[in-house]
């Protein structure tokens, strides 16, 4: 999933020493241990261009989660379901608890736009890099061309065509450029090349607190990110629906492919009953039932709204 | 839906002599008021033989989760969409904070075993009545005739048949009887009367903290409980479902009657969207497309077990 | 810390045995493992009478308090300080979030009424055993004598005395008997005894969820609880103090035990900031300012009640 | 506090009106209501250069918290304990729940980076701007000359000496221009100036997601931002703390005279329990009763770090 090449990119040769060393430190545990997860233990899972995630440490697996749901029901346990007819169950019928007896730690690197709308997710633990203690890296999101979208007409929050020849390149121009100057003027405010080095000895530098602000957004930081696995599931459930903007998208689905590593059957029936899954509403439901009895329901009659309506048509696959 | 002869027995003469006050003493504001909730502010809501819910106050109105959306959306917004429309956007579209803008407080009196399955909902702020610093009243739930049901056969979490004649009797002898010893027993450990009285002169009385362990699980308690929105309308999702035990039931119904009152157009598209609402698994609507185009799926080759084929057929109306 | 004798009296033979397993399962793993942890991981630390506290599992140990406070800190961090003195520094300014990056699950097995001030620490996941689903286990905690105090008489929220001889005996007689009793009725009312056999065929018995109304608050049950160090911390700051109630705190004692196990350096700098620490307010150190200055400055003119007073000057080592 | 000359400034001639109005519509209530609060509802109150917080809504006040604590200790209750000796009860023994029976929401205009910090107490409500969905408008945060502080040599996270003439020049002058350049590549590549007017219209615009991340951190969002009253002070003393960046200590600052007009009673307390105290470590509370008892404790027997006992000297008033 992550190569040495790619990752060699992502990280100082410092970093690369320390996750070597990190993967190398075997130790004997009595909880429990999944071996496809320390397979990948500490290593970077390359993300946009200068971004990853790392799985730093987790706490359970999904044996860890039927467990803690056959304490609640006790001696009742018929144990002629097994595991993942259990885990099925708890996933249909939202008893989420047992999945909050799993944690999992993360080390993201990622453009602080980004991290602005993942600390919205307040169920979680976070410690991030601070730009008031230390310089930040000079390092910014550039989108690849193919995600170099136009806004989009139909929906305000959402992604139109693909920008093309003279329109990307004056993006891209753009963006580079400010970014460069912007972090140009900012060792200048501090006074401090990226290196350490001070540029005018007879001058002060600004508080790193303030020379921050003029950095643009898509500058990266890094945080260790923690949370249990249904707030984690929340996460994906939402960040990678096709209604997220692609580069938070871009962290999540790499969280999912982790997911798949740790918990296997938790996640095959999280993607089943809640990615690939649907809510109908009741009166949606009224026209589904009138639709499998046969009757040929139209919009005006329904209770739903166009749009309700097409999207409701869509998911039964009768667009068109 | 209170009545003065109801809510009398509910409450000490001191207490109603409080609440007319309460009800009395109007003042101006500049935020915004319900007046449909402003009606029954603190006014006692039965609920079972000697509980109720009460609204003590309320921050917030549907313009208001309007408000707070419009925020949001900023100067993008087009105005055109109505309230109630953005409302059921807001709703379908799980986009869940301007319905945290809103916040209510209850005065709730609830037998303890019911306390304990509300409090699971940790969004909330809470202020109990505290039975190491007081005594508790000599106040018990006992089911009505038609609450009091067997064990279910086959749903090991559910109840059955009501119980009749002989066995109906007998369980509500041992229920009452058992809490009035205990009760009893209770102030002979205090060593104090209900009406405060000290029973022996001569002896010691053992401290509340531990006195109160003699007494059962339905024995009521009372606490302030706060919420936003939001998570009241989950409280109301999981506790007014059928699966939810009768008795904390009682409360989320009339939780719900409350918010019809305060917020009309969000309890509708609520009620819409998530009681009458169904989720369907990705497998489960595969099945659905399968019946919409008039193929005949058979569960034997659907990919969902028995129980969720049954479940669906059912929601689809299907049955039998 | 806990004997073989001691535990054998608190669990089946099933559950030693599973115990047993699981600790004889070792694996190897690349995450910090902590080896002190690792010697009592699974096993019952007897608490109260029948009660005890389990470790399950953890993530993290001391190493990774540092290790997430330096990401914080990026390049700036200067590596002089060791990290006993940067655990030191985190705890005395609040450097709260480094100590969320590890956590703990318990198993505890606890009296309801235990349970019920636990459970108002919001910031924890639990699973407890369900008494809609089963039947619970009859086992009640009854008060040691020297535990079995009589109420403070000026402090309307604590203990006195202990209760001596006839007070005691009675006191004792009551909540056994009593105990006894209701538990009978709770089998007499499901229809079916403790080992699971029906008590009358011809009769039905009462559903699960309400025929456990009939129990004490000495009652145990028994739960999966899993929480953060931060909020763990937190926790055994209220409950280990000496105004919590006697039995809860012998579960925070337990539990502060087992994090000297677990993060020494971490739990020798709580003890010293928080649980031996003590807060002045404004007015409180204006008085020591003038006490160690070599005034002598009275209550009257303090701006502190009398009781602030006093607590003061017991803090201060100067009473009588 | 706030003038119409300085809120003119703030606000659009749309937003005045709408306040103006939101001012004018009272209505009545049977709700606690605070005068000196609504005095201000929806009035902005400057803070930095383009900033303000706007109180839009409150629950309870100081009679509520102890109408909440008074249902804790229930018959129990001495009443002779008046209401400001109860709150100030509550707050020096960290009883904090009463406290969260309170709610606010606010208004508030703020650069990014602070809102960066912000966002970092989880326990409230938040609806931000969508710059996802609407265009941000052009203002940045540029430091009063008196806020320009040159980064500190001791401490790596705070601020040093002024900076002063060509210094202090250059800083402003790459702030406002690249302020303003960012700015303006932005609505280059959304292809639309401000005032929604298209700057070419055989162009296609990026989209608003992609677009903003070109803007630095100084720009300014806004967000409706609600808390309840325990939250909101633990908020307080973190950021009206000198330890907090100047940018937001001018918030929390704000927010703090707000809470003067609406709970003085609670902000008395507050003031003297949390922000004019002090919190002690046991090694330290040793050092100040051998002060308090006359003895002269060096240091090096102290059991604290120089910088623990320069921190102790300095609270004691014994500096130099």
């Amino acid at each position: 999933m992550t190569t040495r090449a790619s990752s060699h990119r992502l990280l100082t040769e410092a970093q690369e020493a320390e996750i070597r060393e990190s993967r190398e430190a075997e130790s004997r545990t009595r909880r429990c241990s999944v071996p496809a997860l320390e397979e990948i233990l500490y290593e970077p899972i390359p993300v946009l261009d200068h971004g990853f995630i790392r799985v730093i440490d987790y706490m359970g697996d999904d044996a860890a989660i039927v467990q803690s749901a056959r304490v609640s029901y006790g001696k009742g346990t018929k144990q002629t379901r097994g595991d993942a007819g259990l885990i099925n169950y708890l996933m249909r019928h939202r008893h989420t608890t047992p999945f909050e007896m799993c944690e999992i730690k993360f080390h993201v690197k990622l453009p602080i736009f980004v991290a602005r709308q993942w600390i919205r997710h307040r169920t979680a633990n976070v410690n991030e890099y601070s730009a008031r203690y230390s310089v930040l890296d000079k390092e910014f999101y550039i989108p690849a061309p193919e995600h170099l979208a136009a806004q989009s007409a139909s929906n305000r929050q959402g992604r139109g065509e693909i920008l093309r020849g003279d329109d990307a390149a004056r993006v891209l121009d753009l963006l580079r450029d400010d970014a460069a100057r912007c972090y140009e003027h900012y060792e200048v405010m501090l006074n401090e090349r990226h290196d350490g080095s001070v540029i005018d000895e007879g001058a002060a530098g600004l508080a790193r607190e303030l020379a921050r602000m003029n950095l643009p957004l898509n500058t990266y930081t890094q945080w260790y990110w923690k949370c249990d696995l249904h707030n984690l599931l929340h996460f994906v459930s939402l960040r990678a629906d096709p209604h997220a903007q692609y580069e938070i998208r871009a962290y999540a689905d790499a969280i999912l492919e982790t997911l798949k590593r740790w918990v296997p059957v938790t996640t095959e029936a999280f993607t089943n009953h809640v990615m690939d899954g649907v809510q109908f509403s009741g009166a949606a439901l009224g026209v589904v039932r009138r639709l499998v009895a046969g009757e040929t329901p139209a919009q005006s009659d329904s209770g739903l709204s166009k749009r309700e309506w097409d999207e409701l048509m869509a998911a039964l696959g009768r667009t068109g």
